[in-house]
């Protein structure tokens, strides 16, 4: 129950503003009337929130394409170059950071390989990209914020990764160790937020990806590990401590191998990379393109693979399906691949759900490439200058 | 976002009144100085919240028991006759009704035993029911709220049963038919409204029971079927269609035997009633206390069959708490002794799940006796008095 005993004037006009700068920033430019429409303000109070966005620069208006007689109507957007945002993706064979700008457009990526490197040196590489993406933001852009995707299981108050598996990682302090060396390098840094990869593709997904307009979506991503996302009602679902979305642990093979967590026939020891490798007899390290390749030219053992994990696949997420009841589950990494192979055999499983949660639920897979945990740590760091422009902006023009 | 451009002065007034009345039902009576604590709202907004409250005879306010010298304090309790709702719990071989009065107090209760009736046969029934428990309402009591409970995947918006194996009843009309009767009956009836019994039971553990105080709760309810039921930060997660939370329709072992849905190895075949006698050799009609009791005496053949099944119900716990991450656990029906019986073999099990999210976790047992399913029916059919009680209260008088 939310009490509006403490809404003041001023609260309102900040919330009103916080409003009209998240539309612009999720949907891109659109006319006054638009924004009144969407959001049910009167024309007055849109132009007043309006005129404030653009004396802080964060909008500009300008002469729309017009579409008729009469005066051509103004178009508001936001404008890219004044406030950016860091993203960064750590992955286990190679760290990605990439610029957003506000409305989300890329405004520089840069990305450095590593072979099982140190947690010292990683962070020290990640703090270079990061330098690297910054050098690339227009003159007079506030840094918001930084955000930040790994393939484990993240504490979110400080940033803590609890336990990254295919890093090699048990609580490991990347939010404060990260954030003390991008101080050290810029003179000061914004806040910093660490958060699982796939719950940060979820976001994404969700925003501006596959998932968009459903509330209630399940993101899958494979590589090694599986990665889980889940947001209900547009909100993440991350559980009482932040771990929740540990999909590729649920074990649905009592008779299957042991998982790296210790646990025998978790999801992910039939649908993770290895497993597709391991059912195809092929050499661990074997690229999927490659094993895709041969299955579509007629190879029956790469197909029978494919097949597999496709199964193994639909198995799971016939569980999510009654467990959760998503609009729609997106898939990302190899599982994608998988989907596009031998989508039939994942959907004549999924199709043994309940039929009331399963009859709603539409399979798809990623369209923002490999970029949705970027994508969603950009949307991350952007949510506090969303939520109090004049705050954030406030604060970032004291400490630079 | 929510946007605060429409709160009026009568809306945060109404919104506060909501969150004292809410308090007083859930929590019980307390002092003016309790309620300026626990709201943050200044003592003379609170003492006209209460002033209303008590010309709407929601509550009244006696003199508390003294601990100290000086004035008595005035201690303000919700009125229980005041305002009621009729709870219905639709089992399989019987159906329950309560009538509770505000401030959760029970005031009537009475059940009907049934054998495979027909939906109208059942309709009429629980109709009778209600008139009987309604005929012990205190003179003046507003009826403000009919919640319904049933085993089976309901939709939402009209009470539609979609699917309920163990009463035999796809896409049947409850909601519509049994408001009818109720309608028919009193010349009037409140909005009527239809959950799985499982998600109103996860409401009154968060509300009244072992979970009180856990805002990310799983609770699990073990007869013939399974019935599960989940809160996340405090708000039922039901998904897109409100046919979430299927936990036993979950595939965990594919060497199992096909379930009532269709699909072979779902959680139900390995933890429901019927797997515990399958287990122990003897007819699926036993009472679960006599397998229990012969447990307990030393018949191993018993006993085994009690331990595989805190097995198979540690497995899937694990896979709940990998992908919900929850406080607590409750169990009811036969879980709640199978847990007292084999707990340690359901808590290794449960021990396999990551050790982040499972270090945060506490498997309880139901202390709502069986009546989780009534109270949160309760709850629910009482959610819009709480929220709007000037309103509510004003609807009820216009038309009965």
């Amino acid at each position: 129950m939310t009490s509006l005993a403490g809404a003041t004037q001023d609260e309102v006009r900040r919330s009103n503003l916080a409003l009209v700068l998240t539309m612009l920033h999720r949907h891109g430019p659109r006319s006054r009337s638009q924004i009144v429409a969407s959001t049910g303000l009167n024309r007055s109070t849109v132009g007043d929130l309006v005129s404030e966005l653009v004396a802080l620069g964060l909008a500009r208006e300008s002469a729309g394409v017009g579409q008729g007689v009469g005066r051509p109507s103004l178009v508001v957007e936001p404008v890219a170059g004044a406030a950016v945002v860091v993203a960064l993706d750590i992955r286990v064979e190679r760290s990605v950071a990439s610029l957003y700008g506000l409305g989300g457009e890329l405004l520089a990526r840069h990305e450095r390989r590593h072979h099982q490197p140190s947690f010292t040196t990683l962070v020290r590489h990640v703090a270079e990209l990061t330098q690297r993406v910054l050098a690339r933001a227009p003159a007079g852009a506030a840094w918001v914020g930084t955000g930040v995707g790994v393939p484990g299981v993240v504490r979110t108050e400080d940033g803590l990764v609890r336990f990254a598996p295919n890093l090699g990682w048990v609580d490991v302090p990347l939010g404060n160790d990260l954030s003390e060396a991008l101080s050290q390098r810029s003179g000061w840094s914004p806040p910093l937020q660490v958060r699982n990869d796939a719950d940060l593709g979820a976001r994404a997904e969700h925003l501006r990806g596959s998932g968009r307009g459903a509330d209630t979506l399940v993101f899958l991503t494979g590589d090694i590990g599986i990665g889980g996302g889940m947001l209900v009602d547009g909100r993440p679902l991350t559980g009482a401590g932040g771990y929740g979305g540990e999909f590729g642990h649920m074990r649905v093979n009592p008779r299957g191998i042991i998982c790296r967590c210790g646990a025998r026939g978790c999801w992910e020891t039939e649908i993770g990379r290895l497993a597709l490798m391991r059912n195809a007899g092929v050499d661990e390290d074997t690229e999927v393109g490659v094993l895709l390749q041969e299955a579509e030219s007629g190879n029956r053992q790469a197909m029978a693979a494919i097949e597999r994990v496709a199964g193994w696949l639909g198995v799971g997420l016939a569980n999510l399906v009654n467990i959760v009841n998503p609009q729609v589950v997106v898939l990302g990494g190899h599982l994608h691949h998988v989907y596009a192979v031998a989508g039939p055999r994942v959907d004549r499983e999924v199709g043994r759900a309940l039929t009331a949660a399963r009859e709603q639920v539409r399979v798809t897979v990623t369209d923002l490439g490999g970029d949705a945990t970027l994508i969603g740590a950009g949307e991350l760091a952007f949510a506090s200058l969303l939520e109090d422009p004049v705050g954030i902006l406030a604060a970032c023009e004291r400490a630079s």
